[in-house]
């Protein structure tokens, strides 16, 4: 198989689904130096309980721990959905040379969506973009796993109302 | 002593120092939650050799650990350089309610000075911002890091000049 944006992307989605069981909002981001994944990971914000466990934010660490450098000048970064303000800022940061999403998030992708952060050339460094990869199966994913949680809530909803009706049934 | 934004900003100074002392950016950050000090943290960038380590993503990952929920509404952060555009989504991410900040950043600062995330309202959160607190000292210390910053690249720039000279009269 071709190592081409879809390859990666596809790795990508495997990280995306590891969080989604674990009842995560399923996004995965991976980082490719040379051809070679240095550093895959999903979001955790949950499980870990903190603010900064975003796919993207984790793979640039665990990338700039493996090459022992916070410069990933060569790097490219592949994330299921478009990365917002704070992973932005980390991609500036650590100078990634291009990042590849799937799909886009119009209340705060900020890769060209809902801002462009990583192409604002008043920055001291900007990113190539590239948008769309696998467009159907990472949206999908996020809709999915929405949907799932909103029939979750509804059919919690209603076992909470046929309690509540038992028990004034029993003290009648 | 009164508990005000000056008596925190002095908290993060402190944190600054540290950093300055191991030849870091000399940037703190404190977070405070119902008046008590939760999260301290430092620019530890070169340090561990990765692009996030800046002391205002690093408090905050200290902070939601701490409380052991990423929401930290009710918490002020005080950092003694204004936030980039990472630490300003990071903020966002976790609702910190208040950010209180020392020296501006015209190159990069989003609290206000080159762009304003922190109270753009079409993220679904905005922070109350303070700047300019103890301004001179916050400054000072990141003026007073980059010129003898300077001064060494000078003196060892001469260095090397005298070490040429000396081996070009040696091989006459």
């Amino acid at each position: 198989m071709e190592k081409n944006d879809r390859y990666f992307m596809h790795i990508a989605i495997e990280e995306a689904k590891k969080a989604g069981a674990i009842g995560e909002v399923p996004i995965g981001a991976v980082i490719v130096l040379d051809g070679e994944v240095i550093a895959k990971a999903h979001n955790l914000r949950e499980a870990e309980q903190t603010a900064i466990a975003h796919a993207e934010l984790l793979a640039i660490d665990i990338a700039c721990k493996e090459t022992g450098s916070w410069r990933l000048d060569n790097a490219v970064l592949y994330v299921t959905l478009e990365p917002c303000a704070m992973c932005s800022g980390a991609i500036i940061l650590s100078r990634v040379k291009k990042v590849v999403y799937g799909a886009s998030d119009p209340k705060g992708g900020c890769a060209g969506t809902f801002m462009n952060l990583l192409q604002d050339d008043r920055f001291n460094h900007q990113s190539e973009v590239v948008s769309g990869v696998l467009k159907e199966e990472t949206g999908e994913l996020l809709t999915n796993f929405f949907r799932e949680l909103r029939t979750k809530k509804k059919a919690e909803k209603k076992k909470k109302k046929a309690e509540i009706e038992i028990t004034k049934i029993n003290s009648l």
